[in-house]
C-alpha cells in the first residue's frame, strides 16, 4: 500500500508546526507510526480516503469522539451550509444561542444556565472558573482528563506523577506556573477512599471535577457520595461529560447515574465535530455575570447550528440505543473470540466506547500487533472504538471478520513467547495519553 | 420601528445564558439598549435583516472586527461549503492544517513555526504559556486587551484598577486564583516609560505582550524600545494581532513597523468569521514540544479551510488599501463636518479602523446621541467603524450623508448644555469595554 503522501506531509509538518498536529491523538505514533495513513483528504459514514486514494474503514476515534453521527452526514451538512448563507459571525447575535441554550435546559432539567466556547480545554476552563468564583476558593480535586489549560496541569507541579494515570505519565509542567502548586489534587476514577482521603486532608477543597466514564461509569458508591459532598458539604461538583455525553441518551452520564451535578460539560459529539462545547449548569453558573468570560468566536453561528441539529438526529434515531447494542455485540465477540483463542484480556462496560487490553506483560506489543494487522486490512483501529450511527451491525460484522483471524495469529505467537520484533513491523503504539484505551 | 422579537429574546436569554451572551460586545446596552435589534436573521455584505425584518447597515463592528471580507462572502462559502461536504473532523488529520501553517510562514517571514485554536483568549494563553515553558518564568508585563483566561485578569489581583484602561474599570477578579498575585504587570500603550520602570523594578518579567494597535499603531519611541529588550535583554516579546492583524497587510502591524516579534497571534479576520486563531513564531514556538497544548476541535478543518480562503482574497484584492483608502476619508470627514459644526472631537490613525470621540465632559452623553441618532436611520454604529470589503466608497457616503445632520443636532444641544434627558432616549452606552471606541 502506497502511503507516501501523507508520510511526506507529516515529515514536513513536523517541521513547521510543533507536535506536527494541534491533537497529540491524531499523531501517528499513537498508533500504526509510518503503517498509518495520518492524514484523509475526504470522510464518508465510517469510511475515509486518504491523500494516495486508499479507503479505510475507521474503526478508531471517528475524530476522538466527535464524529457520533457518522461522518459528513448529509442532513447535518444541508442544514449548517443553509445558515452559512445566512451570516455566521455579525455585530449582533443568532437567535440559535438561545435556541441551543433553551435546548440544552431542556435536556438537562436539573439546569438553569448555559455558556458556550470552542473547545474541550477552554470549556472545562470555564466551568472551573465559574465554580471558583462561586466558592471563593482555587482548590479542586479531580479525577480523568480535563484538558491543557494551566488549572488542570498545574497538579503536577507538586507530583510530577499526578497526571500519570489520567493523562501522560511524567507529564512536564513547562510554562504552567509555578503559583498553582498545592492547588490541584489527583483522585483515581471510582476511588471513594481517594476522593475522601482528599477531602479530609485539605479542607478547603470546594470543587470535585470528574468525567462521566472512564473505561467503566461513575459507580453507585461514588454517586452516593459525591451526593453527600454536595448536599452535605455544599462542594460544587462538575461533570467534564466532553467524551462521555451523549452516547448513553440526549445528556450525561449524570442522568444515567440519577445524580445530578451542580455543572456538565459537553462538547465533542455536540457538533458532530463542529466546534461546540456548552457548559450547563444549576444557579451557580450566573456567578459568570461576576467574572468576565467573553470571546468574538464563542458566539459564531455554525457551532450552535452543527449541535440543535445534531441533538435532533440523536433523538430522532434514539441513537443511544443502538450504540448500547453494537457496543455489547463488540464486547461479548472480543470476549468470545479471545477465550476461543485462549488469549487473557479485560473489556469494559462502558458500551457506547468499547474497548479491551491485553493482560499480559506484553500487552502492548500484542496491542501493536493487532493495529499493525487490520492496517494491513485497511481498517483504523487499535484497543477502543468510539462508536458511532455509522457503525451499523454490518459494519461491525465485517470489522469482527478481519479481526479473528488476527487473534489467532496473536494466540500463537503468545504461546511461543516471541520476542516483539519478530512480529512487530512498527514502533510499539505510543500510549502517552492511556485514557480510555 | 418594530423590535418586538429581538427585545423578546433577549430578554429570554438573560434568564437562561448568564451575561444574555458569550460575548460582551454583543450586548444591546454596548449601543442603543431597546432600539438595538440584538438579534439578526441573516447578513449579507453590511446588510443586516434582524428578527423584526427590519434591515440595518453595519458602521459599527462588523462581529467585532471579524467580517473582514463583509458579511456572507459567496466565495468563502462556496469552498468553505465544498470542503465540509468531504468531512471536517475525523480519526486523520486535515491536509489543510499545514497548509495553512505554510502559508502563514510564509507571509510571516520571521517565523518558524505555528499553532491553531479557536477562540482569541485561548490563543493568548497557548502564546503566554509557550513563553513561560521557553523562559521559565511566570511574570509578565502587558498592554491592551488579551481575553478572559486567568493569565491576564490575574493582574487585578494586586490592584482593581490594573485593568482600567485595558478593559473594564474595577473589574472583579471573581474565580481567577489569588496564587496568581503579582504575576502580570500593565502599562500604558505606547508607554515606553512605564514599560521601563516595571522591567527595572521587576527584573523576573521575561515576556512582554502588547498590542499591535488600539487607537494608533505601535510608535517607533516603543518600537525601538521592544528592539533593545528583545536582543539586549533576551525578552519574548508576543504581539497580539487578533484585533490589528490582516488589516494593514495579510501580516500585522509588527511588518508595518519593522519590528519582529517572537510570537504573533491573530484571529477574529482570519477565517471571517468562522472560528479559526493562529499562534505564529520564531523558534520559541517548539517549546510548545515540552508542554502539553491539545484539544480535538483545535484541528476541525473548517476553521483552516476558511482562513486559507479569506488570506486568498484579502492578497487577491489587496484588501489593505481599501481599507486605508476608506478610513482615511472617513476621518477627514469626521474632522470636517464637527469643524463646520464647531465639535471638539478626537480621531485616530489607525485607518482601518477609525474612531473618534467627544473632547467634552459630556461626551457620553453626545456618543450615545449619535448611536441614538443613526439607529432611527437603520444604522448600526457608535464611536468606531471596524472596516471591510463590503463597506465601499458608495456605503460610506451613505453614512456621512446620515450622520451630518446628526452632528448638526448635536451642535445645537452642546451650545446650549441641554440635560442629557431632554436629548437621550436611551440609557447611556455602556462602554465597559472601552479599549477602541
Amino acid at each position: 500500500m502506497k502511503l507516501s503522501k501523507g508520510y511526506d506531509l507529516w515529515n514536513k509538518s513536523l517541521h513547521i508546526i510543533p507536535g506536527g498536529t494541534g491533537l497529540l491523538s491524531k499523531r501517528p505514533d499513537r498508533y500504526a507510526s509510518h503503517l498509518w495513513p495520518t492524514y484523509f483528504d475526504s470522510a464518508k459514514g465510517i469510511g475515509l480516503i486518504d491523500l494516495d486514494g486508499n479507503k479505510w474503514k475507521d474503526f478508531a476515534q471517528m475524530g476522538l469522539g466527535c464524529a457520533i453521527l457518522g461522518y459528513n452526514n448529509k442532513e447535518l451538512n444541508s442544514h449548517v451550509y443553509r445558515l452559512i448563507n445566512k451570516g455566521i459571525n455579525t455585530s449582533l447575535n443568532c437567535p440559535e444561542e438561545y435556541e441551543l441554550a433553551k435546548k440544552l435546559l431542556k435536556i438537562n432539567k436539573f439546569a438553569k444556565g448555559v455558556r458556550f466556547c470552542r473547545s474541550g480545554g477552554e470549556a472545562m476552563a470555564i466551568a472551573t472558573r465559574i465554580a471558583r468564583a462561586k466558592t471563593n476558593s482555587t482548590k479542586i480535586a479531580f479525577s480523568g482528563y480535563h484538558g491543557w489549560h494551566d488549572w488542570y496541569l498545574s497538579t503536577n507541579l507538586q507530583n510530577k506523577k499526578n497526571l500519570n494515570n489520567h493523562l501522560i505519565s511524567n507529564l512536564s509542567t513547562s510554562g504552567v506556573p509555578k503559583e498553582l502548586k498545592e492547588t490541584v489534587y489527583p483522585f483515581k476514577f471510582n476511588s471513594v477512599s481517594e476522593l475522601k482521603k482528599i477531602l479530609n486532608q485539605n479542607k478547603s477543597i470546594k470543587i470535585i471535577v470528574i468525567e462521566g466514564a472512564r473505561k467503566e461509569i461513575i459507580s453507585n458508591e461514588m454517586s452516593e457520595y459525591l451526593n453527600y459532598v454536595q448536599k452535605k458539604l455544599n462542594k460544587i461538583i462538575i461533570f467534564d461529560e466532553i467524551t462521555s455525553g451523549l452516547r448513553t441518551s440526549t445528556a450525561g452520564i449524570y442522568k444515567k447515574i440519577n445524580f445530578n451535578p451542580n455543572i456538565v460539560v459537553y462538547g465533542k459529539a455536540l457538533g458532530n465535530g463542529f466546534a461546540i462545547n456548552a457548559i450547563v449548569g444549576d444557579e451557580t453558573m450566573f456567578v459568570a455575570e461576576q467574572s468576565f468570560i467573553s470571546s468574538s468566536f464563542h458566539t459564531e453561528r455554525v457551532g450552535f447550528v452543527a449541535a440543535l441539529k445534531t441533538l435532533e438526529i440523536i433523538e430522532k434515531n434514539k441513537l443511544w440505543i443502538h450504540l448500547d447494542k453494537v457496543g455489547k455485540k463488540v464486547i461479548k465477540s472480543w470476549n468470545e473470540i479471545s477465550n476461543f483463542y485462549d488469549i487473557d484480556i479485560n473489556t469494559n462496560t462502558f458500551y457506547p466506547l468499547p474497548s479491551f487490553s491485553f493482560n499480559y506483560k506484553n500487552g502492548l506489543s500484542y496491542l501493536t500487533f493487532i493495529v499493525q494487522e487490520l492496517v494491513k486490512s485497511n481498517i483504523l483501529a487499535s484497543g477502543s472504538i468510539y462508536l458511532s450511527m455509522a457503525h451499523t451491525e454490518t459494519e461491525i460484522d465485517y470489522y469482527l471478520r478481519k479481526i479473528e483471524p488476527i487473534f489467532k495469529k496473536l494466540s500463537k505467537i503468545i504461546r511461543s513467547k516471541e520476542k516483539s520484533k519478530n512480529f512487530l513491523e512498527i514502533p510499539l503504539i505510543n500510549t502517552g495519553f492511556g485514557r480510555l484505551t
